[in-house]
């Protein structure tokens, strides 16, 4: 049996998001009925974590165990002449019997992109946030540097959440800004449902005056969602790598 | 009576081009559909050129005479409200009476882009032309200075077009390359039609080593268009800016 790991990337503007879910067009069931196309028969995909309705990824990483002796680059070729093209696996290779995508994984970075300006440019449509108020990037680097570490990220996880344990670490967050776009990079050991959104929304309030950088600590201290600064929407969020 | 200039800005992907069309959709047919909206009636858009279904535009511009008295910051942001997200007005001004956005251009400028990867990142679908196979930039540079300057285009234009003088002046023909994109901006006094897409056609080939900067040169002479490269998709074509 081969365990065969998938590197990909999508525009998720179409999509209801990675998970399969019925009667609606998500990435996983698009790639699932590729394979299934080239390999004769269903395949389960074990993802590095699911992203939601509208979101991207530059980079987002699958596992599958098959009996298929198509190599690996033959099926690279032969999945993105299936695909439609706002999806496109960009590698194939063969990995060890237990590496898995998900668990396998030591860190991941998500990138969320805001377009700062009047007017949306019609190019950045469905692919940014766009926020019209000026924004002081002074402010929300202070910001950024509160939420880097090791904390409990309980406010920062969308309510409902089943999770029990909310510590994570942040490794970085780092913004950059090549106007009118301000890109936000944000590397950790793992993320809480809604976490990478919460902290752009938390960031933009700070970068606009809502929220001072002690808000920002008292907030995070709390372990309070409703404290916080509203979600993001999902148009400027981008799973852009996954480090094993 | 006054005579506005708009400066607009599209993502073409979704439209028949510019010009009205009975039952498709085109540029001019929403912004004259959100113009009627707001004014109350309708008014003819004088657009600097034409472009074609697929193409897009960083700035295109258009005049057009009234007897509103809606302040041009204000028309602005009331048309932006009417229009889908992937046409946007990025300006208005009140200009001299005798100002036509096509006769009073002095230049203009149109940038071609290439993706020039294996695989086409789904973010640049419908909005550049990929190719796949190597391109020598060297060369793509050696054919573009032949274009440059003052020649009869006649092989530079698409067969069955009316125009007689085919004579334009091409100021510069710049190359840029940043990974994995290429970019050919074309600034000219006047382009014949599809003259910016064989032009783009011809460097590739070029680039690719299909024709020499030699042929290229015959090419120019001959005034044959069936002697030349083919047509580039209109997918890679930006209006990039409308000078007077």
């Amino acid at each position: 049996m081969r365990n065969i790991l998938l590197t990909i990337t999508y525009d998720g503007a179409a999509y209801s998001g990675w998970q399969l879910q019925p009667d609606k067009p998500t990435i996983a069931r698009e790639i699932m009925r590729a394979m299934e196309q080239i390999m004769g028969k269903a395949h389960t995909l074990y993802v590095s974590g699911r992203t939601d309705a509208g979101v991207h990824a530059l980079m987002q990483t699958a596992n599958f165990y098959t009996d298929s002796a198509i190599p690996a680059a033959k099926l690279v070729e032969a999945l993105n002449a299936k695909l439609p093209r706002d999806i496109v696996i960009l590698s194939a290779k063969d990995v060890a019997p237990d590496f898995n995508a998900r668990a396998s994984a030591k860190g991941k970075t998500y990138t969320y992109v805001i377009y700062n300006d009047r007017y949306l440019s019609p190019f950045y449509v469905g692919r940014t946030w766009h926020v019209r108020q000026p924004l002081d990037i002074g402010a929300m680097n202070r910001a950024a540097r509160i939420l880097e570490g090791t904390h409990d990220f309980k406010a920062f996880m969308a309510a409902g959440s089943a999770v029990t344990n909310t510590v994570r670490t942040v490794y970085a967050i780092e913004i950059s800004k090549k106007d009118p776009l301000i890109k936000i990079s944000v590397s950790g050991n793992g993320f809480l449902y809604n976490m990478v959104r919460i902290i752009a929304g938390t960031l933009v309030y700070a970068a606009s005056g809502k929220l001072s950088a002690s808000d920002v600590a008292a907030i995070l201290e709390s372990r309070d969602r409703t404290r916080g600064a509203k979600t993001a929407p999902p148009d400027g969020l981008y799973l852009a790598e996954v480090r094993y």
